[in-house]
């Protein structure tokens, strides 16, 4: 009943070709155990950003089926684009969902890093939890100069793949492989046109001031709406679960007299962070996401494709 | 992306033999598209309990393959046992869980009926939500006098089945099948010793006492825990959701100056009345269950196997 699920965000590097990007998404689309969860191209990036979960093994079966696609089909020697950028294929994050440690997830995108390149011939760096040297945790140090700087820079020690020879691929350039953790876009909107109370409970709550070690935040007015938000990521909720960030900023905004008019969670949200945060409110003792009944149901199907 | 999927909880009248059991549940593990969520055999009953769950054309598909193993393997001439039954498939009820209305899931029941009657030759009542005649609304009024009593009553007007002729099937008898709400089974734990305190909650929130008209429930003391129980059944959690029963229990507590120790979730619970209560703890405006990423992959993954 303990199926691992992975979700993974690849980012090609296409935001114009409708018919290319079909193609890119479709082994996502139709490969049992791994689900299409969302697809956006950027026109003015010139960029494709897909959202995939299933089991680790579809997942990677399909990744390369779609990277060996956008490597025949987009040649980074032309492509113009607003958004920072390496390669055809460009970053592979995988990121935990269920019944995998971040370990666990670590491993799977560098052996993956090795199949892939093997399978692609294209030059690969690990970035984040996954990174081999620790200034290669932040993507802009790896994607320093783009595909234009990178074709001769590459050949400097400091800047050689950490898997494959010191040289891009001729049209689809290099790919950034890495592990990260989920992140949440969490939004609570107070009841005041005053716009320092947003921002002074945003500097409350968030780590560049001092406060939870995994929020980030700013304050700013809803114009319009007669309303002020504190605009947060949360980017580690097992450590910072929803119902601590929401609870502290309901409790600061007391101070000013402020009340809570309401909460957002923009984009998606992984299922135990919801959960968690339930068993909170609601005092839930021994309860298991297990009992979830589509959660279970999930595991049941997820386990027919193996 | 709105997949409809159906809940089914088949009750059959074999509880001993292991071999029989795990055929009757095989085409629910095999099928695409359909999910074993649990079963549970019981040696006294003599009857095995099936939860499974899925789209609606695999769920039935894999449900008439179980029957006809059951119709051929359980006669009911033989069968002992101590719950009422009057067929070896003796209830087959379906629940509503995602993008199906009760209507919807009724005409389910209903079609499902006279499928499965052409292809086993068993003879169908309808009941609960599905029932044709009000009085079949309830179990206990189709299921008296049991397979024994029925096998002469049927041929009585006011007893003939909704599909077949009036006799049952010599050795499966009859088959009862409808559509009903999820049941929640939900306790809250209170910090007090005075099983009075218990009983007057329960009487204020429960229907048969003037209170929710969903809520069923009864007042107990947790015996070595020092602490008393109101233990409730949900029948409509959308009528009643569970954030508000547990808030009435809360504020009536209050007078008695009893605090809420903890709560208990029982069995498997929906998603969807889950992320409600949640959505009121954290005033959540504008979340659709669709945000939630393991339902996306779920819809996703169902959608592949139709």
């Amino acid at each position: 009943m303990a199926k691992q699920l992975v979700e993974c965000v690849p980012n090609f590097s296409e935001g114009r070709r409708a018919d290319v990007i079909e193609a890119i998404v479709e082994p996502f689309r139709r490969r049992k155990g791994c689900g299409l969860l969302d697809y956006r191209a950027d026109k003015d990036h010139n960029r494709l950003v897909v959202s995939l979960a299933g089991s680790p093994g579809p997942v990677q079966d399909a990744l390369i089926e779609a990277a060996r696609f956008a490597a025949e089909h987009i040649n980074m020697e032309e492509h113009q684009g607003g958004h920072p950028r390496i390669g055809a294929i460009d970053v592979i994050p995988f990121v935990p969902l269920q019944n995998m440690t971040m370990e666990m997830c670590v491993s799977l995108a560098r052996d993956f890093g090795k199949r892939y390149h093997q399978e692609t011939g294209i030059p690969v760096y690990y970035y984040e939890e996954a990174a081999l040297k620790p200034d290669r945790r932040h993507l802009e140090v790896i994607r320093k100069g783009q595909f234009e700087g990178l074709k001769t820079e590459i050949s400097r020690p400091d800047r050689h793949p950490d898997v494959g020879e010191p040289r891009l691929h001729p049209t689809a350039g290099a790919t950034v492989i890495g592990a990260r953790k989920f992140l949440i876009a969490f939004n609570v909107n107070l009841g005041t046109q005053d716009v320092n109370v947003a921002k002074e409970i945003a500097k409350a709550v968030r780590k560049s001031s001092g406060g939870l070690c995994h929020v980030k935040g700013i304050g700013l007015a809803l114009e319009g709406r007669g309303l002020v938000q504190v605009s947060l990521n949360i980017v580690d909720y097992e450590k910072n679960p929803l119902y601590r960030v929401l609870e502290l900023i309901r409790m600061e905004a007391a101070r000013w007299g402020v009340s809570l008019v309401e909460t957002e969670l923009y984009g998606m949200v992984p299922a135990v962070a919801m959960l968690d945060s339930l068993a909170y409110y609601m005092q839930l003792a021994g309860f298991s996401p297990d009992q979830v009944l589509e959660l279970r149901l999930l595991q049941s199907l997820s386990g027919q494709d193996e």
